[in-house]
């Protein structure tokens, strides 16, 4: 928990909403079979959490081809850019934004100083391949996230080695956020797992979060082959940060694969939906890759909204970006379209 | 999770038993309204979790007598210990040995370097006034924990008023491990909650993991009045450490406060029992104030046990301990004596 100010979407608890589009959940909410494990696990919290969570670890190694050794769970993917920061305690982290906020906050929590690359609006916020440049021998970290949050924007696979070669080249660690992929548009989606080698400082970061509905559960999970840094951040934290909760609801998630499928054929009829309604109403919408979108335009919505019972993400405080711009995430169809008639009346009030 | 070696008890997956002595958890295990919250909560994962845990830090703070913003909550009380050393960076850290082995792994995490203490067995490992002339202005830190883990020794009263007044003399943090207080004979417990007074740098440790069968939910939290330190700390994790299902358990426990009684009255007769047996067998019982006694003096206890489907706690890597030093938790009549007839067997093997 925290006592200062709160910066993330998905406060519904201080805001009196009736729709949440500002967390970028999964709009079909949490499996039945994860409920029922949830319920399951209510009867065995008397006994301390697997410490190895040597199940949820064997199936995830399964999913993702690789070792079970190459898995390191957390309190949510959240709680693994802490440890990540902490176990390699990195001097010049190159970071590109707008990005997610927490990548800068665990950073400064470690007295890392982050070295901040500008990703342009006129480009749509990408990651160009003039990133390459900027990742020199000096560059202890490169944190990148992609698709990013809160742009939607993927980096395309040929930049993606590019920028692994690199990283190999000088000697950089690249922490990947990949927690959004499983939401990402198909022909978008990508993952670096496969091409990974033993040793590669790479980390990538998954999340159960998003994908089925368990922000309230709290899972996520880094892929890596740099056993030694895994060893580390599993040093940063106690035995016990994964409950026996997420470990049976992680289980019951990955039994149902069709939950992200049937969310991304969702995405391909929402998000078109969504941007042309936008667009008609003179609101600047960042075509996205992610299960959200990045508006701009209209500098009083989040708060237009907010008196209608419907909460965005007000992106004023990302670096990088500015008051009016507003992250949506992508719902059902009626959820949508509720949301395009309060703009619409917002926007002639 | 860990990939490491895990020190700990508790190990119930790795290991094939039939009981568990190992964990020092309330043997009634989770009460029904705990468990019927975790079940409720299943409905709501798929929202973040109230990043300022607000209804629960007002039910604890109105518990104690603090002010809600004395109230930092983590995801188990194991995470506030890594937490609090990453907030304060102490360097010179007076330790108490044996004790919990989380203080001294969170501190070599943070690079700060424990000045043991040692605790004598002849003394049946109290903490006694000798220790006020080690409390000097170079003492960053004192972490303590009463009833002390493993020996379930407290700290009176009078004398941990000693300890606060000399702390407060020398500028040293005190952090006090309270974990066990709800489980500790009515004549021992004592909370030094009451006596803090604003700015005090003094932490209380406390958990839901021990009274109320919750070790696989986790959930914690530190009472405080030196709020610059629990807004360090809070800066060191995630917004959304503490879970959904742990807040909606915890404030489910709050309304169960039979459940700690239950148990110490169940203790009051099992642990006369327990050292009454465990003594005509030939064993050495050290007489603990909490919901677990140390045992000594039978080098091979522990694996003669786990051949019997018994796991107790093998206190050999306690810093301080030794082979044949076993902690075991007190359990029900019906487990403590098939406990009592295994060692017996064991013994006249």
């Amino acid at each position: 928990m925290i006592l200062g100010n709160y910066v993330h979407g998905g406060d519904v608890y201080k805001n009196r909403v009736t729709l949440d589009f500002s967390a970028n959940v999964n709009p079909f909410g949490t499996p039945e079979p994860v409920k029922a494990a949830i319920r399951a696990a209510a009867e065995e919290v008397d006994c301390y959490p697997d410490p190895y969570c040597t199940t949820l670890r064997e199936k995830l190694s399964a999913l993702h081809g690789v070792s079970p050794n190459a898995i390191l769970c957390g309190n949510g993917a959240a709680e693994l850019i802490f440890s990540f920061v902490q176990a390699v305690r990195p001097k010049r982290v190159l970071l590109p934004v707008p990005s997610f906020a927490e990548y800068e906050t665990a950073l400064r929590c470690a007295d890392a100083t982050p070295a901040f690359y500008p990703l342009a609006r006129e480009n749509g916020f990408a990651v160009t391949e003039e990133i390459l440049g900027e990742i020199t021998p000096d560059t202890d970290v490169l944190m990148l996230c992609s698709p990013n949050n809160p742009t939607g924007k993927s980096i395309g696979k040929e930049l993606l080695s590019g920028i692994l070669d690199r990283c190999r080249e000088t000697g950089t660690v690249l922490f990947l956020d990949e927690c959004f992929q499983d939401l990402c548009d198909e022909d978008k989606a990508f993952s670096l797992a496969p091409m990974l080698n033993d040793g590669d400082r790479v980390l990538l970061l998954r999340a159960f979060t998003k994908t089925y509905g368990m922000a309230g559960v709290r899972l996520g999970y880094v892929i890596s082959k740099d056993r030694e840094t895994l060893l580390r951040m599993s040093g940063t934290v106690q035995p016990w940060n994964v409950s026996t909760v997420a470990q049976y609801a992680g289980l019951a998630a990955l039994s149902c694969p069709e939950w992200a499928e049937n969310a991304r054929a969702l995405f391909a009829e929402e998000k078109p939906y969504l941007a042309r309604e936008l667009r008609a109403l003179g609101v600047t919408v960042l075509p996205g890759d992610a299960n959200y979108l990045l508006l701009s335009g209209v500098p009083t919505l989040y708060e237009e909204l907010l008196k209608r019972g419907i909460l965005v993400r007000d992106c004023g405080n990302y670096r990088g970006l500015q008051k009016g711009d507003v992250r949506i995430a992508v719902r059902t169809h009626a959820e949508n379209a509720a949301l395009i008639a309060a703009i619409r009346e917002a926007l002639h009030a």
